[in-house]
C-alpha cells in the first residue's frame, strides 16, 4: 500500500502525475492519492477579492490563515477545480478515480482549533476566526470499500471536526495519518523541490537520506513547507509507516522515481 | 426509495431542505440527494471575467454553453463550494453525507455533445466547444455499496463521457435517470417556484396535478427551466418511476411538503 501525496504548487506537472498513477494502478498496485491545490487558490482568493493571508506558528510552521470566507474558497478550489480535474485526467487514463474530501463520509475527522496563536514580529497574536484544525481519525472501512470495488480514492482537505464543521488540515500531515491508518509500506510527498536541500534553495545540496534519529539536524536545514513535511515524515513513521520519501512532482515519472529513491528518504 | 434533487436559484433555502433530510433519513428512508448551483455559478463566473452564456435549443430548451473554462468555473462552484456546503450542513444534522460528481467512480456516464445547434433569433448556429451531454448510464452498484454503509450520496454534476471528459449535464433529468436505474418510488424536483403554474409566474396559478398523457398539454404552459423539469419527470415516468413531483424548496419542510403532494404531482 502507498499514500501519494501531490503538491498545489506551480512548476508541478499533474499530467506526468497522472500517468504514473495509472501505470502503477495497471500493475495492481493498492494506493491513495492526495492532493493541495495552494498556488490555484491563492490566484482564485486574489481574483475574488479576499488575498490569501497567511499565519506563521510559534514554533515556525507557516499555515493558511483559514477564516470562513477563505474555508469556501479553499473548497471551490480543492474540491472543485484541482480534485475533479485530477479524477478527470484519471478517469481518461483508465483509472476509476473517486475524488473525495475529509467531510465526505467523514473520512477525516478532527478537533476544530478555532483560536491559534501566531508569531507577529516578536509578539503572540492570537487568530480567533480559525477554521482549521488536524486529522485524528480516517475512515479506513470506507476506503478500503472503495479501494475492494477497483476504485482510486483521491483525497483533498478539508476534514470534518467532531461537531461536524469543516476545518482545513494540512495536507501533508494527513496524507500521514492516512498512510499510518493503512499501515502503509511508502509515504511519499511530492512537490515542487528535489527534496530536502541543505542549502535552500541550491537544489545541488540535495540531501538523500535521514535516519529518523537524525530528524532533528534536518529540520534545522528545512525552510517554510519543506519543515511541515518533515514532521508530517516523523509523524507516519513513528505510527509505523514503512518509509517516506520527499520527492519532485516535476518532469515525468514522480512517483516511480521517489519510489526508486530519488529525492529525501527518510527512514 | 427517493431521488430528491434541489435546485441553485436564488431563494433556495438548502438548511430546511437538509433539516428535512436529516429527519427522513434518521427514520430510515433510503434516499439519494441531486443539487445544483447556477444562481452561485454566476455569480463566481462574472467575478472571474467570463461571464455565463445561455443557448436556447430549436426545440426551445435553454442550457448554459459550457466551453472548457465554464466546466472548470462550473466544478469550482458545483462539486466545491455548493456540493461541500451541503454535505457540511448534512453532516452537522448527524448524516453521513458523501459528496461525490458523476465522474467519480464513473456515477453519471453519458455521450458527449461536442456540437449543439442553438437558436439565434430565427437561424440555427452551431455552437462547437462544448463539454455537455446527457447521462445514459448510472453506476447504480457504487451507489448502492454507499447507501449500505448507511451513508447518503450528494451528487452534482458534470457527468463522464465514455472517453473519460467532464460533460455538464442537466441535473433534474440526471436526477430522473438516477431515480430510474433504483426504480424509485418518488422523484422530487425542488425549486423556487410552487410547480408547474398556468399562468407564470402568476404563483396562485399552480397545476396540481398532471397526468403522463396530459404531459404534452403542461409543455404548453411551461417556461423556462420547468420545460426541463416536465422533460425530466416524462423520463422518469416512463422508465418506471412511481411519481414525480415539482416542489417548491422556498421555506420549512421542503421534501416533507413535496412528498404530501404540495407542487405539482406528475403520475
Amino acid at each position: 500500500m502507498y499514500v501519494c501525496k501531490v503538491g498545489g504548487s506551480a512548476g508541478i506537472d499533474l499530467d506526468s502525475f497522472c500517468d504514473d498513477v495509472a501505470q502503477l494502478v495497471r500493475d495492481g498496485q493498492r494506493m491513495i492519492v492526495v492532493h493541495g491545490g495552494s498556488h490555484e487558490t491563492n490566484r482564485v482568493a486574489e481574483a475574488l477579492g479576499h488575498p490569501p493571508r497567511f499565519i506563521t506558528s510559534p514554533s515556525g510552521y507557516t499555515s493558511r490563515h483559514t477564516d470562513r470566507r477563505t474555508l469556501e474558497i479553499f473548497e471551490m478550489v480543492y474540491c472543485g477545480s484541482v480534485n475533479k480535474g485530477l479524477v478527470e485526467r484519471l478517469q481518461a487514463r483508465g483509472v476509476n478515480a473517486v475524488g473525495l474530501s475529509g467531510i465526505d463520509g467523514r473520512i477525516w475527522e478532527g478537533r476544530r482549533k478555532s483560536s491559534i496563536r501566531a508569531q507577529n514580529g516578536d509578539r503572540i497574536r492570537i487568530v480567533r476566526d480559525s477554521y482549521t484544525g488536524r486529522v485524528e481519525r480516517v475512515n479506513k472501512a470506507f476506503l478500503d470499500s472503495l479501494l475492494d470495488q477497483g476504485m482510486l480514492p483521491v483525497l483533498v482537505p478539508p476534514a470534518i471536526s467532531f461537531e461536524g464543521e469543516a476545518i482545513n488540515v494540512d495536507g501533508d500531515r494527513a496524507a500521514a495519518v492516512t498512510a499510518a491508518a493503512f499501515g502503509a509500506e511508502a509515504l511519499l510527498l511530492l512537490s515542487n523541490v528535489p527534496g530536502l536541500l541543505a542549502d535552500f534553495p541550491d537544489e545541488d545540496s540535495l540531501i538523500d537520506r535521514v535516519e529518523r534519529t537524525q530528524l532533528d539536524t534536518a529540520f534545522d536545514a528545512a525552510q517554510g513547507r519543506m519543515r511541515i513535511k518533515l514532521l508530517a515524515a516523523q509523524e507516519a513513521l513513528a505510527a509505523g509507516v514503512g518509509r517516506v520519501v520527499l520527492g519532485d512532482a516535476r518532469g515525468a515519472h514522480p512517483i516511480s522515481r521517489a519510489l526508486a529513491g530519488a529525492g529525501t528518504v527518510v527512514v
